[in-house]
């Protein structure tokens, strides 16, 4: 398992490079929840998204002749891994389904990398990337599944623990947005370690809480769809086969919300927080704002802030301003 | 003049209460600008906007039996106030134009404020306030021709000199949204003694750049109007008493940028920075992007996000993305 040093280290390796993102909160917002929130702006990291990290942390460790990179993903990841490689020198080829947000596409591309599109239909991903690999000699980045990406999204946990104990908070829920589960376990390992009483949460969409029932039932539970949210950047097919022990080992419980309620954490987030975010990076913060039983301090993730903006037209329509 | 010493007692007072706000930036709005661009985020500081770090820095100062506070504002100021004096206990009566953003009305009450909103056109808002301030004995806050007000701004000077520092930068034009001139001339003096190559200049909408014409002008220039634009924050009759003398002995100089321009700037903040930003917040950003001749890097305040969902919609559909 990715240990505290792992994070510590990798914490050394981004900086200079990585943002120390803000933890935010508003009165007005306190308001509507019924609890104090505390948001770790990750929308605000570079690339839009907590998944520079992990990709910097993981690339700084490859050795120097590696002749390129390869990553899969609908956008953050390739956001990240693109940006990370363009600093390091490392050609970077991205698979990118081909209904994946156009600004993230765009994005990716702008940062340097070679993007290759693919039909999620008819398309063996994995095949094409392992052919991809062998031909060009490329070094796969998983997105969540690999120790050194953990050890980088960790870093979000250390940034949080220190920004808490400044405010003198010593109990709290914390809630992350969960795809694979890299931030939730990385961030989860920090935690763990330097703020023993914070309770871990995972949150994902309704309907595609993998983790949640994972976590529930104690075995590795799949989901029966992976498109019908409009979460794109976590719909994933099952926790990672690294993420979901490390989630167990610590007592992690899931959280679900709806999709609308993920547009109206959104809606809050702009009139609020003034900040950006996507609705796969609004579900932790939908969580504190519309789930039952949590404790007064919430302390949530607002993971990415990559969204199409007919998306965030639809967000502001929201009713819950 | 407001000096070095009051900013930095002025930081001392809000420390642990105002937010030190993150300077970010983005390769790819570089890439658009063509130059190195540094956002000091201040629609992330509470309420919205920096407003609220001159309004807490003023109400400190204030004798403990002081019996409440009056403000005039179409609504930045008038939150800041409304929050700090919340905060503080302090009764506050704020005098706002019935036209103002909904939003920011709608705030400034949630804040706990007594808001008394006047037709701009049949008013007398002097009169008005002159005869509540005697009748309730309330103490007026003024939004920028205040010394303690100009010195609660100049915290952001301070940051913005502890942050490049930290980057290694040394030379930077630095632009800032103008409205009266409090955040300008505050933050002008911090960085005239803390970075002294540093270059100053001011942002105004077209048409209401009575700054940029006074200071090029060497005396006080008036606006013709105060409707017209889309930037309700900054539009003000005048540069102040106090502040203009300060910016004309630090040497600024006055920029412009079109309401187009700064509903571009807004969308791309959108994309690239994943804030939200108002459109008289979004002006030196503008400026900042759309302007010849400035330096390679350029540092801009993003003054304010407290923006009408409409308005937002409107910079969403910015042929600038």
């Amino acid at each position: 398992m990715t240990s505290l040093t792992a994070i510590e280290d990798a914490a050394t390796r981004l900086d200079g490079h990585a943002a120390r993102t803000p933890l935010l909160n508003a009165p007005l917002l306190d308001r509507v929840a019924g609890r104090r929130i505390l948001v770790k702006a990750e929308c605000l990291q570079r690339t839009g998204s907590f998944k520079y990290r992990g990709a910097r942390a993981a690339l700084t460790l490859l050795p120097p002749e590696t002749p390129g990179i390869l990553a899969f993903s609908s956008g953050n990841h390739a956001q990240g891994v693109a940006l990370a490689a363009s600093e390091l020198g490392l050609p970077a080829v991205i698979l990118m389904p081909d209904n994946a947000p156009a600004v993230k596409i765009d994005n990716t591309r702008a940062y340097g990398a070679e993007v290759i599109l693919y039909d999620r239909a008819t398309t063996d991903r994995d095949a094409l990337g392992a052919d991809l690999c062998a031909k060009r000699h490329l070094h796969l980045v998983r997105p969540y599944d690999d120790p050194d990406v953990i050890a980088g999204q960790g870093t979000v946990g250390l940034e949080i623990a220190a920004q808490t104990a400044a405010l003198g908070i010593t109990t709290a829920d914390v809630i992350i947005c969960c795809g694979g589960g890299g931030l939730a376990s990385g961030t989860g390992i920090a935690l763990a370690a330097l703020t023993p009483a914070f309770r871990l949460h995972t949150a994902e969409p309704a309907g595609f809480d993998d983790m949640a029932r994972s976590l529930a039932a104690g075995q590795l539970q799949r989901n029966s769809a992976l498109t019908g949210s409009i979460c794109d950047a976590i719909l994933t097919p099952e926790p990672g086969r690294l993420t979901f022990p490390i989630l167990q080992s610590l007592d992690a419980k899931g959280l679900t919300v709806t999709d609308d309620e993920a547009l109206r954490a959104m809606a809050l987030a702009f009139h609020h927080l003034r900040i950006v975010l996507e609705p796969g990076g609004a579900v932790a913060l939908a969580a504190a704002l519309f789930r039952n039983g949590l404790a007064d301090t919430c302390i949530c993730t607002a993971s990415g802030g990559n969204v199409d903006p007919a998306v965030f037209r639809t967000a502001l329509d929201s009713p819950a301003i």
